[in-house]
């Protein structure tokens, strides 16, 4: 897309009602908003799913952060609470084709040893440039890719082409991490402060080139013919994000003790191991290639 | 008490519907019944909240671990899903007064940091004999003793004056460890084996004294006078369980940065830091004396 500028920026927390790392930050820019002005822009903040988060549950009646596909979002006969507020949220910063905002920064945790992730909406340029910004600040920041990465995911990222989703774990579900609150909060000031920069003519440097994660496929538990569990993540994977997986290497271990080696050649870099919420979704971890990416191409 | 034999041990996963390296087990031991069969008594096991585990949630309506005591169980006018499975366990392996099995470990995990803890039903020295032996064979594990330990408290393990809770993590909830069912497994089996080896007439030996943990009082969160948090678990505090906490040292971090800290001149060992079910419960940790106990006076 062609850049002109950034004029409204939304934070959204909550969209998981018990990941609480997002909904405290959004709570303290409420009360502190001074904390997220920047002169060239309008903040928005937003919590993302209230009953979910009044329960300390993710969601009421499905993953809220799946209610953004476009085919969804005008589907009429569509009427569960999460749906509700997907069209709400929508109608406030939406719609996908001409959005209100122009960057949505969504927050959210893992039990997965994510680090600071960031998930960018798209694989915009301008998106992909301020990634490149945020892991050389801060080379604990990780880039990851989704298998797919564009404006029809289902993602409430997804309603801006530029911004992105904000991981970070392992943190457990109703529970602040002062420390992942506070990497989260200056991801989020750098993050303003690097669009302001660029409304203000003066963009912050962008290296040459990034690593980023691919998202290749994401792997089930082994499971029974009733869907029942059969093994847990090996021991010598769990906490192991970003870590690479090589043939021979151990993933799962059964019940009765044997373990479940990776047999592939080729090298990858799993994430999402052990997430809480993936177990519903049969997902025990999302493997990854890691690639340089190239920024200079402006 | 007098000890005469084990006749009937009972092993509960599930009191809790999210925590779920007890339930897992559990359906391990109803899947194999010879790994936990042992020729001097009888074996029962039991999940404590089925609709809870079907929910993936802590409780329905209420802590069922804190629907035992005597009175509760006793009052036909409590009627809640919880109370109802408390009264249907108490009917299985109680009354208190005259309980239907010999000995009772129950099945937790936590958000903190509390690695192997064993919580004894009582101060039988019985009890505590056993988790001499426990801490004996694996210095990892910790013997903490509630602010009340008898058989007047609400917990399931309250039904019998033998008996404990075990505590493993830190661990979110809704998810496998398998670490941390390893070791809860072998737990479990140090358990059975000490107890049949009573039976058999060849006692298992028990070092002299052990070290306790005492609770002696737990602390809430600043809150305002609506009850919101005001702060954090200090960062340099989070997953320090059974760690020296002494006068000056921080506790907790504001959201708006301000360290809060401990001010008093006795050293104290915490426990249950941010545990996540404890935020409702007005607990932020646990506060407890390090002791030595003696175990040689039979």
């Amino acid at each position: 897309m062609m850049f002109n500028s950034i004029r409204r920026v939304a934070i959204v927390g909550g969209t998981h009602g018990n990941e609480w790392t997002g909904i405290y930050l959004v709570k303290k820019f409420e009360q502190f908003p001074e904390l997220i002005a920047r002169s060239s822009f309008e903040m928005i903040t937003l919590l993302g799913n209230p009953k979910a988060i009044a329960a300390n549950r993710r969601y009421i009646d499905q993953d809220l952060n799946r209610c953004f596909s476009h085919e969804d979002l005008s589907n009429p006969t569509l009427t569960s609470y999460e749906e509700q507020r997907a069209k709400a949220i929508a109608a406030q910063l939406g719609p996908k084709e001409n959005p209100q905002v122009d960057f949505i920064i969504d927050l959210h945790s893992s039990t997965a040893n994510m680090g600071l992730t960031i998930l960018p909406s798209s694989t915009d340029l301008f998106n992909l440039r301020l990634c490149g910004y945020l892991s050389q600040i801060d080379p604990a920041v990780r880039i990851t890719l989704g298998i797919a990465c564009h404006q029809d995911m289902p993602m409430l990222r997804s309603l801006s082409p530029l911004g992105c989703t904000i991981e970070v774990g392992a943190i457990a579900q109703g529970v602040l991490d002062a420390r992942h609150l506070q990497q989260t909060e200056m991801l989020v000031h750098a993050i303003l402060d690097y669009l302001d920069a660029i409304n203000q003519g003066n963009p912050m440097p962008v290296p040459s080139s990034m690593t980023v994660y691919q998202a290749i496929e994401s792997i089930d538990y082994p499971r029974n013919s009733s869907g029942e569990l059969q093994a847990m993540i090996h021991p010598q994977l769990q906490f192991k994000d970003y870590a690479p997986l090589q043939d021979g290497d151990p993933m799962f271990l059964s019940f009765t003790g044997e373990s479940i080696f990776y047999r592939e050649e080729k090298v990858v870099y799993p994430v999402f191991i052990n997430e809480a919420a993936y177990y519903e979704k049969k997902i025990a971890m999302t493997l990854t290639s890691k690639q340089q990416f190239k920024l200079d191409a402006t």
